[in-house]
């Protein structure tokens, strides 16, 4: 990707998340960003920046704020087909077992990936990467699943890579062959196959090994099982946990030490301080609560307990067809009751933590020249405005995105 | 405005709402319909196209899903300001005396729009008019009501008359005069006001006439006096009834035949049949109840009760800073728990008659040529969708929009 240098003028208020400065976001009014080679080389006042920066290209931002580029560390977003169909037998009433029926869930997901050729699923999945991006996505975690066998799971990671090539954004590849039990299979004989013959093929494509570990999916020990394999081959543990039921996996994801428990919807306070004293970070989905009618993750309870918190789209066909973090920050506002001020940290700061990428998130010498610039003199209306995308214009390493 | 001709045509599902076609929306499948001088002339089968229209200007909908134009029959989209800080007050837990003694609430946009110029006002309408129209909208309800005295209402008034003349979309204008009370005023005072002073000047701008009868705003007897006056100046009756509390509105919209009670979120099923016995419209807005973390209405009652219902954004700086009829849709479905085609009829049809159009929010020969192309195959995708704007292209009396 182009490393762009470029004068960010004329901030009326710029997020730093800089622990340095006043705030949980480190506010500075009237401010003025330099990036050369694609990074942050100095931020300061307007009035203060020195000669040497002066003459760099200038993006002014005619007094607007500006964020660090959102951070969105879960998704599914490379699949084929969708699934309007299921979403509204769900909305008429029909049960689970119903829709199950009628060919709804995972699996027709799985089959209609599993039908499509890398450039069909290219084909649909640059649209959605590209409305993420304008809405101010500089960095996505993307995740395999949908194939379920060696062939599609490295179709999958390919078509991951190729985005990654393609567009000028940031992806981190997840290798989540546990996304389900396949037919043919039982969960232990499948993770079997996985770790003798699709995580062999799939680890070099990945960055992230990850399982949905919850009732009904896997189990804790076919979890450990598949992270542990994960990690032989090079691969960072993170954790579908808690989604479904009290079902052990914040405690597992602990105990591995793993970068992100996501989801999180069923934990208690043990599970909260497990989580804090290992360090993994608690990656939110009210994406998902939203679109399912279910009630909202304990956001504010992980906060006051100390553990690092994101915030994601877990773009997904069945139970969040979202893609934009300015809605996530509403509906985390709205939703769940977090305040704006964590909403923003946790879209940006929070999602890079959870990605272990330390040199973004956040707007200081070293970072990243990554920004998205809104149509508005304050961050406060990321949460304000859910139905009007309040992003204008993006900054990717220094040079902005095409609209 | 201009009386477009067109032949929509490849429309691989149409919603019509034509009772006399199959299910609530009275869907065909592949279907085309004729536009000429602005209205339907025919809808039917590709394949039985008369020849008479096979020459009209072909807008070609490759398989799209097509709506009738969205009629959102409840807005206060003309003000000045914003009020995001005071969204992110509430959002981090301040109490409403907190707020009112920071600058918050109606006052704050009742002074910025005092303070705004016609011109100005009209600058900072058109773009979310501009918003509303590329979301589908061709018919929107427009009160006026941050103004409080003769002069801003005029202006207000004004606006949303500029808004008709210079944007391809019909507006329907209210003159809400009674929103709440000024200070300086009491409640039997400002009424006695708006009637003597500012009803004779602004009724000749108006369609109709509406007041916020509610709790602390203004009572069942000074709305009475409000909204028969308004009749007696030539206004059809609407009303804010029963957002904050069982106060008596919704009977009192029933008592006077309203054309449609709004809100609604505390009715009793005696309402229910008041309101259907008036042949009153429920316009419910999911949209408030969303943002300010609220219980939604209870619409699925509503419609079993045989009340018609319609949906509309509320648009306004305070309490749905909400623009677009696709979102509501969306709210409607998954926070209120509407089907998805009760709540497409809803934000079309309904829409419609709350504000006594008939021409309009179906597709049957006669009604206006009003349609939202959406860029899927199906209307399910307005409520699976919540921020991806799910509509293409709009054609308003037979002319596309221009993006």
């Amino acid at each position: 990707m182009a490393e762009g240098n470029a004068l960010v003028s004329n901030i009326g208020q710029l997020v730093t998340n800089d622990p340095a400065r006043d705030g949980l976001l480190g506010v500075i009014t009237d401010a003025t960003v330099a990036v050369s080679d694609g990074h942050v080389v100095w931020v300061g006042s307007q009035e203060d920046l020195p000669g040497e920066w002066a003459f760099l290209p200038e993006i002014d931002c005619r007094g607007a704020a500006v964020v660090p580029g959102f951070v969105d560390a879960h998704t599914h977003l490379a699949f084929a087909g969708d699934r309007a169909d299921e979403f509204g037998r769900r909305l008429r009433g029909e049960s689970y077992e119903e829709i199950m029926a009628a060919g709804g869930g995972i699996q027709s997901t799985v089959s209609a990936t599993r039908a499509a050729s890398a450039s069909d699923l290219l084909a649909v999945t640059i649209p959605r990467v590209k409305r993420m991006m304008r809405a101010g996505t500089t960095t996505v975690e993307i995740k395999s699943g949908y194939g379920l066998n060696a062939e599609t799971e490295l179709r999958l990671l390919g078509t991951i890579a190729a985005i990654d090539d393609t567009l000028p954004i940031d992806v981190v590849p997840t290798f989540l062959g546990a996304h389900t039990v396949p037919p043919g299979f039982d969960g232990d004989a499948y993770i079997d196959h996985l770790v003798t013959e699709v995580l062999p093929l799939c680890s070099p494509h990945a960055a992230f090994c990850d399982v949905f570990c919850d009732e009904g999916v896997f189990t804790v020990d076919q979890a450990r099982r598949m992270l542990l394999a994960g990690r032989e081959h090079g691969l960072g543990a993170r954790l579908h946990a808690n989604q479904l039921a009290a079902s052990g996996g914040a405690q597992l994801a602990a105990e591995l030490g793993a970068i992100s428990a996501d989801h999180l919807d069923h934990i208690d306070d043990t599970d909260m301080v497990a989580l804090r004293e290992a360090g993994t970070v608690a990656v939110l989905l009210p994406g998902v609560s939203f679109s399912m009618q279910l009630p909202q993750a304990r956001g504010n309870e992980l906060w006051d307990a100390g553990v690092t918190v994101a915030l994601a789209t877990d773009c997904n066909p069945g139970t969040s067809n979202i893609e934009t973090m300015p809605f996530v920050i509403a509906l985390a506002c709205v939703e769940m009751g977090l305040s704006p001020e964590r909403a923003v940290w946790s879209a940006t700061r929070g999602g890079a933590l959870a990605l272990g990428l330390e040199d973004r998130g956040h707007i200081l010498p070293g970072a990243l020249g990554d920004f998205a610039v809104l149509a508005h003199p304050s961050y406060l209306h990321l949460a304000y405005r859910p139905d009007a995308p309040p992003v204008e214009r993006v900054i990717k390493r220094g040079d902005l995105i095409p609209g």
